[in-house]
C-alpha cells in the first residue's frame, strides 16, 4: 500500500504519545464494547489530561463523563483520537477529527486490508493525508506511555501487568506480539519507555515508528517485531540514521515461507526472505534476534551495560561444569575467551586458595564466597586483556548467599566494561536474580542467553565505531 | 584412567539408590564440616532407613545418633557408605567399607585425579575392584532418590529446592550442573525419579549410570550431562540399547575447543570434538541439548506426550503475530506445518466466525474462547494429515481464560497425537501455564523453546521406528 503523497512525514507522534486530552470515538457503556474498556483503562490508569467520550447514540454521559455525539463539537480541543468503531463508518468519523483540528489517531478497529477490505483502508489513508494528520493503525492495539499515563490498550487489566517506567521502548506490528511482550517486561527489572503497536501501519509506518523513537529522548533501546517493509529505502536510511544514536533490537515475523504466507494473511505486510532481511539488517546495525526471549535478553543488556572495547571475555564461575558449558557458548557466539595478562595470573596466584587453577574459564570452586569474587572481579576489571565479563553465580552453592549478589552489582553497574551474570534455580536463585536485575545488572537463566546477549552488545559495539 | 578389570561391571546401584542403612564416614557435630550437612540432611529428609554416623575421632553420639570410630564396628550391616574425609584417607576408609560388606559407596571428598592426584584416584579404584564395590565419584554431589528418601547432597535445603517425585532422572558429570539443573526441575510440573552425580566416573561411570537408568523401573526419561565418555564402545553399545527402551536427553559440556580444555581441568575427563560427539548421539537415538534449558524442556515432553507418526504440525492461535513466529519455528526445526484435510476445512468454515481464514498457522483470533480451542482442536484430533499439534494461548487476550487452560489440559492429556503449549507473559499467564503444567501439559515460554522440543519428540519417534 502506498501513501498518496510520499512526502508527508508521521514520525511526530508526540501528540499521540503524550496527549493532553482524549476523545475515545465509540466510548460506550456497554462493557462488551472495547470502547468501554478503552475509556475505563484511561480512567483506572490516572489519565491526568480530559476525556472525552464520543458515541453517535449518546444522550448525556457515559462512565460519568459529559458524552459528544460528533468530535466536531470539540473543535481545538483534542490532542488525540482513539478510534473503536466498526471499520465502515472509521474514514467517516476519521475526516471529522481532521474537521475539529485533532492532532493524532489511533484506529484499533480491525476489519481492513488483513480481511481484504483494501478500499476502505485506502479511504482511511486519503482522509490521513487530507488533514496530514498521523494515524497508528487499523487493527492495532495502539500506544502506551506509562510517564503521561496514556494508554489506549484494550486488553483486561487483570491479565497482563503493567510494565515500570523505563529507557526501553518497544514496536509491534503484531498486537499479540505486542501485548505478550509487554507483559513479559512488565516481568523485567527494566522498565518501558514507549509502547506501540501500529498494526496495519497504513499510515504511520515502520519507518516512522523507527524516526520518532530515534530522536525520543526517553528512549534508551529500541525493540521492534515486524513481518514487513513497505517503505524499503526509506527505512534503510531511518535505520542506519537510527543505530548512529541507540541500539535496535529486532525479530522479524515470518522469514521461512511458511511464515511469510502467515504474516502475509495477518496484517497485509509483504514479507521477504530471511536471508535478505538478515543480511540487510546486519548493514544496519541492528541486533538480530531469532526468538521473543532473545528481544528481552537483548534490550536488558542495552539498557545497562556499557559499550565493550572488543571481544575478549572473562568467565568466572562457581560450579565446573557451569563454567564449561559458558566456555562452549562463548565460542559458539563469535566471542574469544580472554587469556589474563600475567600481573593478573600473578595477583590471583597470590590470593586464591591452591585448589583454583588460575586460567580461564577461572572456577571459583563452590565455596567462593563475596571476598573471592570481588577479588577475582578486581583483577579482572584492571586487565587490559580483557574486554567483558561473565560471572557464573550458582546460589546453590556453599559459599554464595547475598553478600555474592551486592558484589556482582557493585561491579556490573560500575565498571567501564561489560558484564552479565549467568544464575540458574529456584526460589532462592530467583530472589537473587530479582535482586541483581532491579538494580540494574543484566541476569540470564543458561550460559547460551548470556553469550548470545553479550554477542549482541558487541557487535554494536564495533558496528557504532565503525569497526 | 583404566579399570583394573574390565569385566567388573557396577550397574547394580540398588543399594547406593535406595538403601535400607547408611553410614556416613566422617560425620561430625561441627556444622562447618561437610559430613555434618550431609547427616543432618538425612535426619531432615525423613529417611526411614539406619543412619550409622563414622568419625575416626568420635567419644560417643553425632546429632543423637550412636556414633563409630570405623565401620568396621558394624559388620554387614551397612547398605551405602557416603564418605565425606580427606582425600588421603579415602582408599583406606574404602577398604574398610569392603572388609565390612558395605554394599556401595558414594565418595563426595574431591582432591583426586582432577586436581592432579592421578595415584590416589588409582588406589581407590584398586579397593573398589578388590571388593567389586560400585563406588559413586569422587569429587561428586553423589546421589537422591525421593522415594526412599535417599539424599547425600551436602548443599543447603534453603539454597536449592527438591523435585516432586516423578519419572525423570537426571545423571550428571558436573556437581554444579547436576545441583542447578535439580534446583530447575523442582520448579517445573514434572518430577524426579533418581539423580546422580557422579563426577569423576573412576568407578561406576557414564555406561554404568547409563545401564542402571536403562533398567530402571521408576525411569521414564533420561537427562544426563556428560563432559567426556571413557569406555567409548561400550557406551556406544548401551546406548543404543538403552534408547530402544526409553528416551535420553544429553547435553555435552566442552563441545568447542576452549570448552572442551576446560572441562579437562574440571573433572580429568577427556573431552572429543563437538561434530564427533554429534554426530555418534545421533546414531543412538539421544536427543541433544545445546543448552541447559533443552534439557528441562525435551525431558518435559518426553515425559508427557505419546510418540508422533510424523512431522506434520497443526499450529492453531489466538495471536497472529505470535501464530506467524510458530510458523517459522517450525520450519527451522526440520517439521513441516500440516494442510487441513477437505473434511476439517469444510467442517471449521461452518463453526469458526468469519474472521477466521480456515488455513494454517489457524489464528482463532483474540477473541478465541474454549469453545472455539475445543472445536478447532477436535476437528485436528480427527484429521489424518496432522501429526501433532502447537497451541498458542495467549492469556492476555479477551477470550482466553481459565476454561481455556482446562481445555487445552484436556486435549494434551487424552490424544494419541503429541500436543505442546506455547504461552508467554506475567503473572496471569504464569498461573495458567502452573495449572498445565501439573497437569501433564508440555507447555513453553517461547516458539523456538517449543519447536525444539517437539522436533525432539519427532525425531526420536523416527528413530525408534527405524525411519
Amino acid at each position: 500500500m502506498k501513501k498518496g503523497n510520499q512526502k508527508i512525514k508521521y514520525a511526530d507522534l508526540r501528540h499521540i504519545m503524550s496527549p493532553k486530552s482524549v476523545a475515545i470515538i465509540g466510548a460506550s457503556e456497554n462493557p462488551d464494547k472495547i470502547g468501554h474498556v478503552i475509556l475505563q483503562n484511561y480512567v483506572d490508569s490516572g489519565f491526568a489530561g480530559k476525556i472525552y467520550p464520543i458515541n453517535i447514540n449518546t444522550t448525556g454521559k457515559i462512565l460519568s463523563f459529559k458524552a459528544y455525539k460528533s468530535v466536531l463539537e470539540l473543535k481545538g480541543k483534542v490532542d488525540l483520537a482513539v478510534i473503536a468503531i466498526p471499520a465502515q463508518v472509521v474514514p467517516q468519523a476519521l475526516d471529522e477529527c481532521g474537521r475539529a483540528g485533532v492532532k493524532g489517531a489511533v484506529v484499533v478497529s480491525g476489519g481492513f486490508a488483513e480481511v481484504g477490505e483494501v478500499k476502505l483502508e485506502e479511504d482511511l489513508i486519503r482522509v490521513a493525508n487530507k488533514y496530514s494528520m498521523p494515524v497508528i493503525g487499523p487493527n492495532c492495539l495502539g500506544v502506551m506511555d506509562l510517564r503521561s499515563r496514556n494508554d489506549t490498550l484494550f486488553l483486561p487489566t487483570f491479565k497482563i501487568d503493567r510494565p515500570k517506567i523505563g529507557g526501553v521502548s518497544f514496536a509491534s506490528q503484531s498486537g499479540a506480539v505486542g501485548s505478550t511482550v509487554l507483559d513479559l517486561i512488565s516481568n523485567e527489572g527494566f522498565g518501558l519507555a514507549r509502547f506501540i503497536s501500529y498494526g496495519n501501519a497504513s499510515v504511520v509506518d515502520e519507518v516512522d515508528v523507527l524516526e520518532y523513537l530515534a530522536h525520543d529522548k526517553e528512549t534508551k533501546v529500541i525493540v521492534f517485531y515486524i513481518e514487513g517493509v513497505k517503505r524499503g529505502k526509506e527505512f534503510a536510511e531511518t535505520a542506519k540514521k537510527t543505530t548512529k544514536l541507540k541500539p535496535v533490537v529486532i525479530i522479524k515475523g515470518g522469514v521461512t515461507s511458511a511464515g511469510s504466507q502467515a504474516a502475509h494473511s495477518h496484517t497485509a505486510a509483504l514479507a521477504g526472505s530471511a536471508e535478505a532481511y538478515e543480511a540487510i539488517f546486519r548493514q544496519f546495525g541492528f541486533a538480530i534476534a531469532t526468538d521473543i526471549k532473545d528481544l528481552l535478553n537483548f534490550a536488558k543488556i542495552f539498557d545497562t551495560q556499557p559499550p565493550a572495547t572488543g571481544n575478549r571475555i572473562a568467565i568466572i564461575t562457581n560450579g565446573g561444569g557451569t563454567g564449561v558449558l559458558a566456555t562452549d557458548a562463548v565460542c559458539q557466539n563469535g566471542l574469544v575467551v580472554a587469556k589474563l595478562s600475567k600481573e593478573s595470573e600473578q595477583s590471583l596466584r597470590k590470593s586464591m586458595p591452591p585448589i583454583v587453577n588460575i586460567r580461564m574459564p577461572l572456577d571459583m570452586a563452590g565455596d567462593a564466597d563475596d571476598k573471592r569474587f570481588s577479588t577475582v572481579l578486581e583483577v579482572i576489571e584492571n586487565d587490559p586483556n580483557i574486554d567483558a565479563i561473565i560471572a557464573v553465580a550458582l546460589f546453590q552453592t556453599p559459599g554464595a548467599d547475598s553478600r555474592v549478589a551486592a558484589t556482582l552489582i557493585h561491579y556490573a553497574t560500575h565498571m567501564s566494561k561489560p558484564m552479565v551474570v549467568i544464575s540458574m534455580g529456584g526460589s532462592y536463585t530467583k530472589m537473587h536474580k530479582e535482586m541483581m536485575e532491579s538494580a540494574g545488572v543484566p541476569v540470564y537463566d543458561s550460559p547460551g542467553d548470556a553469550a548470545r546477549s553479550l554477542a549482541a552488545l558487541i557487535n554494536y559495539s564495533r558496528y557504532k565505531k565503525g569497526i
